[in-house]
């Protein structure tokens, strides 16, 4: 089979010139005589990807210099006990909103290790929006103010930073690095995994303002996950995932060439806009998220009829679109357009679930 | 450059057919139209991968049904602090030998988590031998005793497995795991990374007997490092390391096709011996481990100069023969000759020993 159109929430596709890099130097990097699968971790050759990486992330997030890069492993849910370790202890206090799946499993985590409270929450209407978050609802003891920034099983994002005063905002931004054009600034601490915009799975970034870490804090937790000891060894302190480093380190030569994030924000914009305009002028389907809080990188939606969305997903699949089914906790249906989703993608889809909709609307 | 011989400590050198197969289908999986680094983990696709991996190395280690293998990230650092939250509380004694910079840093790392105890050291030596265990010296309470079944850095590894009682065994195998005819069922737990002999960085292997875990331990961690948690979600809790877990896949496969651990031990004797036999007839290299605990694994040496060590890492390199550079905490020269390193690596250092001997000498 040719290459099929792969719309997975994650790990998803990677750009063909990213694939094709990757494959040409596997057996010999840079003409080295050893493979990347190969390289030791404290050479001047993984030095240099991983000096690139971290510069390049920096860079293309135009953050300030009292911010820093750090690699770790785990995904993004590995840090949901990693970021309340290292910013607060038992008994502080933590805030939390609920908007989706894994802002609640961040929440649980985080209560086991802080004393955290959700302020506000769109559960009760299956996490169909980003509920506004206003200062006075900011308790400034806090130590942070967790937010998913993109909910990429429920099609939602915030179009709008919260203020949050004194309080860091800290923000899982796994589904929505470098894909949208948020002021990185504006956050305390920022991390995900790769494997949607970013690489292939097995590296989870982390940003982060220095002035965060207290090592009153981090000196009484594990070192792999004391966010200070990863600092202090550049994320070398033990054998680092070499090869999805050299991914992202790809990924981000690739982001800088499409133009940085502010040229893929606008792409982001018209890929997703294709669906939900036909979305929106289509009484066969129907958008699960509200207008103004609707992600550009996972379209969430439905036929409205079960067997119908499962028709859609096996069809699709004979037409070489694979990964459309919706997460379990939202049903449906969900197509996930991350920045190496090529503009024809999304026309491809277009096309076929108008098709979809002649042949099986009543 | 051609390949070059990499006698790295880790990453290290992979068998050639296996990168070759990575390389054949990296674009197109199985000529599934996607690549390997594009594949969803909640797929059949991954499903396969990960149960096979895990069956294989079960069925290679040769542990009975109440083992179960568990593939986390971080690396055997990780389990430094992971094994400890699974089987102890604060107060419970753990029991520790420090036989390496390894074993300190794991010691460190339980220290902080539970009431530990070194029973006995070979620091005063730096670590040259690997000290007898008796089973008076293992407090029949503590929760477990922790070796490094072999000593990367120091080129030493366990003979025989202490006898414990009843008293879990917990073995860091890193740099020994498929490489030495251990009877795994003597432990409760084995761990380790796998870019050594099983893969390329990225993922972590945990071989545990199932009556260890218990939930009441395992309820109050975060639940990225809950064994039981991990368990049963079968080791997809969250996104896992899809490339890095392929890889062990392939890897296994390989070992098998080489005749198990039973055939590579003995190929890891008689190409350690090689290097071995020509250290203990020279009078130019001095073996730096006591000869009984040598590792078959990490040959470390030293022509008694440091200045004539380091010619001796360049001219190898100037020669095709990377990564001979002795370990920072232990000096001198090391060559590791993990399973994928060909018997002609381990011949062609030999012939360079020797030239570079006869070149040396006073």
């Amino acid at each position: 089979m040719d290459r099929v159109y792969n719309y997975s929430a994650g790990p998803s596709c990677l750009p063909i010139e990213v694939l094709e890099e990757v494959q040409r130097e596997l057996l010999n990097y840079k003409g080295k005589g050893f493979s990347i699968l190969e390289m030791n971790h404290r050479t001047d050759d993984y030095y240099e990807i991983n000096d690139d990486a971290m510069s390049m992330l920096k860079k293309l997030l135009n953050v300030k210099d009292d911010y820093e890069v750090i690699f770790m492993q785990g995904g993004g849910y590995s840090q949901f006990s990693t970021f309340p370790m290292n910013l607060a202890t038992k008994n502080d206090l933590t805030l939390y909103t609920l908007t989706g799946n894994f802002s609640e499993k961040a929440y649980i985590e985080g209560k086991r290790l802080t004393n955290a409270k959700v302020i506000t929450s769109s559960k009760e209407t299956n996490f169909n929006f980003i509920p506004k978050i206003t200062k006075n609802m900011v308790d400034q003891s806090a130590k942070y103010l967790h937010i998913t920034v993109n909910n990429t099983a429920f099609g939602t994002c915030y179009n709008e930073l919260p203020e949050t005063g004194v309080v860091p905002l800290v923000g899982d931004m796994s589904s929505i690095i470098l894909a949208k054009n948020y002021d990185i600034n504006k956050f305390g601490l920022i991390y995900g995994g790769v494997q949607k915009n970013l690489g292939a799975a097995g590296v989870t970034f982390v940003v982060i303002k220095k002035n965060l870490i207290n090592d009153k804090i981090t000196d009484l937790i594990p070192s792999m996950n004391n966010y200070s000891v990863q600092l202090s060894k550049n994320s070398i302190f033990n054998t680092p995932p070499v090869f999805a480093v050299y991914i992202v380190d790809l990924m981000l030569h690739w982001v800088e060439r499409q133009g940085g994030v502010a040229e893929l924000s606008k792409i982001a914009i018209e890929k997703s806009n294709l669906l939900y305009d036909l979305i929106d002028n289509s009484k066969f389907y129907k958008g699960t998220a509200v207008r103004e809080d609707r992600s550009p990188m996972n379209i969430t939606f439905t036929t409205g009829s079960e067997d119908i969305d499962l028709k859609f997903v096996k069809e699709a699949r004979e037409n070489g679109m694979i990964n459309l089914k919706g997460h379990k906790a939202a049903g449906g249906l969900r197509a996930s357009l991350y920045n190496a989703m090529p503009m024809d993608g999304a026309k491809k889809l277009v096309e076929f679930m108008k098709k979809f909709e002649k042949d099986n609307e009543v």
